[in-house]
């Protein structure tokens, strides 16, 4: 494809005018002022539309759009126990499978291109990712109490399975990650044995750490140690490793994150939602620590809207700390594409830069939110609507254009979603 | 026109599927499950599609878009005396007249039927909303330190203007309120004096009150009162009055706000990016107060997106208060709408009701982030997208339908938005 005539925000989120993209195969080929001679076929009208790179969303739990709105205005402990836990224990295969693609449709829809999930039935959710076409790391979260041998685990199996059936197919799209689920639903044999298992297979590891105030504190009663430092005692840090909400960091839990170059994937709507706290992401970039930006599930966001996460990214520590010089609008975007891009170990992806994976979005800029345009960045974070994405490509391949999804049975998906909730719901009376 | 077969969000915020919604001139005339024997002329088939009350903004200053971006990344003096003050000086009534019909254009894109703005070239103001057909509470915003006859103030002298020549024009979608700009920008003469030509006239007061905490402070220092005890002891809420912002309350200034029933228009957007702190709307319902929602200016949000604006209501207190059962979604949509409309003096606006004014929004249902439907409230305030507004409409007109405006040339007003930025960027030079 060529994209003629179109702004773009290029690697530096720096927009410049009527330029020409050509895409061959899954990578960006060509930018320049100058219309190409190569054939890059099907040809793109760019007026009054923006190009720039697809979001990579660091960390989510897809499949729970099953639960959107299902669990509201409860504390965190009623949210969990007398909503989410009954309701997931219905889930099956054919439930996960439908809110899966059900995510990967509205993700499409607000720009996102590759997302970090943890959650359970991975097999149903590495097919919804690899028909899609979306690109995904994809892990099973492990959640272990007891002493029992950790080769014999389901969950560690799973995860095994999950690796060498998955790993790198689809070209690569989808990756296959080790999650240790936190440190407060497992002990540190489970922890050490994840480690190990990460660092012979050189798989990325996904984790939660420090999202709530009394999470944070156990473990200090319990170990002696912040989660962050447990976790690097227990090897988790060893290799690539991304750790979400991370909003109770205190001390040298900023340096330990720094020095072992693990990417923080911040949530900003699910922590100010779940009344969790802020992340200080001002210190962790300061520190020189990646920051990336999460959704985290639809059942505490409830959306999976990039745009509208960049904006509480950049607004949520400029009001906690009383400093409006606090996280730019450059800062989120970076969070949102290349920072995200490299947690996930896509070293290739998350810039419009020539040579980089095809993985781009297409904004409408002739809305009248997007006027004037005193900064094309600063109007893309905090003025843009998550709706006006107006194509979604993959790898090259355009996924969503115009509210049209071209490998996804969108109708569907929605009927296969309302017959699943129904069954739970019908179940759980 | 007629509404078929569509989901309605009734008054009490409550989805109702399959319903028929009759609009005879300006009002809502019929609303029934069964499809109504007179003629309503045009009819909107209704499939995957939601009917609810418009959004009624409490708190704008609408020429500001032309500042979309202007002055990012700086401390609130710098903001306002290095970018924001330079630039107004170079304002003329062209300049206000294209960034009013843009910020107009804006609004219906984003759901807004009616908007209480605070500004200065009122009489372009009070033009472009009478000829694009929304609804507005407009006020020439007066400051004065001087102790000169405030009768020959020119800001005094354009507000009696306004309110002789526009009050109540447009069948009423035009009113005109009395602004005291605040405590911090006036003395106690100027307060006093508006306080009484409102109570004279009956017009609504619109004053900012306690954004900011060294504002809230130095007013205790000079006058050893709170701005609200200030702005009461001085008349200002003796009719009926909007305070926008109100983060800093403290004591009895939630008691003075509930017992002299004025609105307040909190704006969290704004009030996180310029870090001025959150409102607290929590104490502030259990007081019995009306709390509506602003936008402020988008050289603050920077957007005039109404359904973003109550997500961040909704959870900008929870995450402040570390308690997730805080502010609740009906808490937005009545906030948003209702009150809103109330704050204006509009009282047969913002429901949708028989006999209700016809100021009514269609919200696409077809999007996967509108999927599953466990609670409808609860996903339009945060799983909908402000762009997912398909058709808004006032006072039984449609006045923007999928992208469409029909009362706006919006490409006339970017260029002449383009063309008086680019003249005011050029003197600023």
């Amino acid at each position: 494809m060529l994209f003629k005539n179109i702004t773009i925000l290029d690697e530096n989120f720096i927009a410049r005018k009527n330029m020409y993209v050509g895409i061959k195969d899954d990578t960006i080929d060509y930018i320049d002022k100058v219309e190409p001679e190569s054939d890059y076929g099907d040809s793109y009208d760019g007026k009054g539309k923006l190009l720039m790179s697809g979001f990579f969303n660091a960390h989510a739990h897809t499949p729970m759009t099953l639960l959107r709105g299902y669990a509201e205005n409860l504390s965190l402990q009623d949210w969990l126990t007398k909503k989410i836990f009954p309701f997931e224990d219905k889930l099956n295969g054919n439930a996960v499978s439908a809110g899966t693609l059900l995510g990967i449709a509205e993700s499409l829809k607000f720009g996102i291109v590759s997302t970090s999930d943890m959650y359970y039935f991975c097999d149903d959710m590495a097919k919804a990712v690899l028909e899609s076409g979306v690109k995904n790391n994809l892990s099973r979260g492990v959640v272990n109490f007891s002493e029992d041998d950790i080769d014999l685990l389901p969950g560690f199996q799973e995860t095994k399975h999950l690796f060498e059936t998955f790993h790198n197919e689809g070209n690569g799209r989808l990756k296959v990650d080790i999650s240790l689920h936190a440190e407060y639903t497992s002990n540190p044999k489970t922890a050490e044995h994840l480690a190990k298992y990460a660092v012979k297979t050189g798989a990325n590891v996904h984790v939660h750490v420090s999202e709530t105030e009394s999470e944070h504190n156990e473990c200090k009663r319990k170990y002696g140690m912040t989660p962050v430092r447990y976790l690097n005692h227990c090897g988790i840090f060893d290799t690539k490793a991304t750790a979400a909400h991370c909003v109770w960091l205190e001390g040298e839990d900023f340096d330990i994150l720094a020095d072992q170059g693990v990417t923080v994937a911040s949530c900003p709507v699910s922590n100010l939602k779940l009344a969790s706290g802020v992340c200080n992401v001002p210190l962790l970039l300061s520190k020189g620590v990646s920051v990336a930006i999460g959704t985290d599930s639809v059942s505490s966001n409830n959306s999976l809207n990039m745009i509208e996460e960049m904006k509480f990214f950049a607004v949520a520590n400029k009001g906690k700390q009383f400093d409006p010089t606090l996280v730019t609008p450059v800062d989120a975007l970076r969070a949102a594409t290349f920072a995200g891009a490299k947690s996930q170990g896509r070293n290739d992806c998350g810039r419009l830069s020539q040579g980089f994976k095809a993985d781009l979005i297409v904004l409408d800029l002739s809305s009248p939110n997007m006027h004037p345009v005193h900064d094309m960045a600063t109007n893309i974070v905090y003025s843009a609507s998550g709706s006006d994405v107006l194509l979604t490509m993959v790898d090259g391949r355009v996924l969503y254009r115009n509210g049209e999804y071209l490998t996804i049975d969108l109708e569907k998906v929605i009927h296969d979603v309302e017959k699943e909730t129904g069954r739970i719901l019908g179940e759980l009376k």
